[in-house]
């Protein structure tokens, strides 16, 4: 693996300071706010219907999350979404408890119909249910999936066309075709409400500024788990912990993917 | 006071982990899902009518708050309490600012009549005015109530066949018959925002593990208050208390609640 | 510059503890909150159209922040907005976001006409937007505007008669007569989601215990960039020296505007 790839799409977006649009939940918003911030780029959240084709046009990329959905949220994301197609736009879904409930489930699904989604990710059970393979999700936590998690996902990339990235203690990134694996992060990143709805505004950051999706989502995933692995040396409160990842994503240089990235080939 | 059970609250939750759905207010709902998380349970959000209803079926327990009520939230209130009523799951309802407009008083009194609610948990305002006494509520702040504290919660259990909690320097946790008050806390709590539906997010999560819903109310805020406590020691700045209180609450083992609880009867 | 009344402003503000009505974007409101309590006022968010006239009339201030606007959240808005008229609290308007999307653009002129807004705090962006002179928005972040920054404040406050706070590297307070500079704050700040909301409910609490709102709003962001001037001598990792600065905006006293202040006139 080229660690210089990674680095490379860090530089780029520190260099381009994208505007990522967000349609997310309430629960982990200003978490994922200002953790595009500390990566170099910039959030904006926006959701009326009003507004939102106009808002997406001026971002590098789209975050829909479905933490909290709401019958005229996803409406707005099916306004973004649409228009973000039409300008070529990444569009980063992730699909929150999908497989926890019908109504996430069939969201996600619908979604994946209306919209040409670029990237999704999720975690085991959101994925298995997606690939059709089995996912167990309760709550918004992952049971795992039935099978095994590279095949789900590249059954998954393949179906829809999306690079799909699963996240985990490795985490699996593939296009269906390419596929990385990501050993980097920390226990401790489970222990932490968020963690999965930062990811996804860090791959979006990512892929606002790379060609690349499974590199520049390899590279996110990497940044992230760097990150933690930081902050871990310094405190097991997950609090605190929680704090001092967020400073290390805001230090994160790209030499520091170089020196610390665990991206491998399957 | 046999500490013993307190302590084993907090073990039957550790082992059961417990799911606890939560609909309820924008403003502090992130610090509600941490410490769901930290003191060993999973936290889910979710609001739409699609879906509280499954939701819900596979939660320990139920949280309604006020804080930030809309009519569409109250109807899946509604819709989530009839589910978990059916199914004998443990409803917590924090009528936050009830008191303090006719809106949130009649919204919570409507929520105890269609609903058969386990524990109301509020401040001397909140439960002055559902019990009738008059309460005394500015915002989401109590000012008090009229007459004697520990009557007017016994009376509000008695009329509603649930537990009530009363937050205050000393908490009162009654179901009409028995009552514990519990002494551990400390003033910082007061001066950060989402206090109070951190305790009822807890109180929660004790009672999605626990048959004994006074007993297990007590163990929830006595754990609370020892955080707070030992988070005090530490500092008197109140954002970076907040941080450590949660860093303690995460800390928390069974053993803490024998060292450290200050539960007793009237 | 008489620092004494600066120092008087948050006194007042501490001996009254204003309640403050916020209706507000669900990204930043936690923080919000926070804020609003640590420097000695009491905060309430409340949006329903069934409470909102009743919440304001027992605040001293109501803010009105577009940052993630609804149709339904702005039809609140106004709904409080014309009972805080009717009973003279002042209404501080944060037009997040205005000058990048047509509908926040419109939506800050509309409340503009519809209310009578007491002080319009924005970014270069959204004050030159406002003003009609030109500004420019991505996002939620400024791009500057055209022309003079200090004329275009004055001249948007002569044309509503409302207070304009613009702020910046020196933040710009002016009725259109009588104008400040306030040259406090540090450019951490600026790394964080959250500064302009956060200043905007200071702002709200210092003018519900004033009746200068000129100089009221003045010593609201003294007393903000003090604190993230504190907090920047003891970090320089953002997300630990925004827990920093909340805990020096909880510290801060009337003694620290008269020695910290740095406001002058232009």
């Amino acid at each position: 693996m080229d660690k210089t790839a990674l680095s490379g799409a860090l530089a780029s977006l520190k260099e381009k300071r994208p505007l990522v649009h967000h349609i997310t939940n309430y629960v982990t918003v200003n978490d994922c706010a200002n953790i595009t911030m500390f990566i170099g780029a910039a959030p904006v959240m926006a959701e009326a219907p009003e507004e939102v084709a106009e808002m997406v046009s001026m971002a590098g990329a789209l975050v829909l999350n479905i933490g909290t959905l709401r019958k005229e949220q996803v409406d707005s994301m099916v306004l973004a979404g649409r228009r973000a197609n039409e300008l070529k736009i990444p569009i980063i879904l992730d699909p929150v408890g999908a497989g926890a409930t019908r109504y996430r489930t069939e969201t996600a699904q619908e979604l994946l119909r209306d919209l040409h989604v670029d990237i999704i990710k999720g975690n085991a059970g959101e994925i298995g249910t997606l690939a059709g393979v089995g996912g167990s999700v309760r709550g918004v936590d992952s049971n795992g999936m039935t099978g095994d998690p590279i095949t789900a996902s590249r059954s998954l990339a393949r179906g829809t066309g999306a690079v799909v990235v699963m996240s985990g203690a490795t985490d699996i990134v593939t296009d269906g075709q390419d596929t990385l694996l990501v050993d980097n992060g920390h226990e401790l990143m489970g222990r932490i409400s968020g963690t999965g709805c930062m990811a996804s505004s860090l791959v979006a950051a990512f892929a606002a500024a790379s060609e690349d999706r499974v590199l520049s989502s390899a590279a996110a995933l990497a940044a992230f788990g760097i990150a933690g692995e930081r902050a871990a040396v310094k405190t097991s409160s997950p609090c605190s912990f929680k704090i001092m990842m967020l400073d290390e994503v805001a230090s994160l240089t790209p030499n520091d993917l170089i020196d610390g990235a665990r991206v491998r080939e399957p």
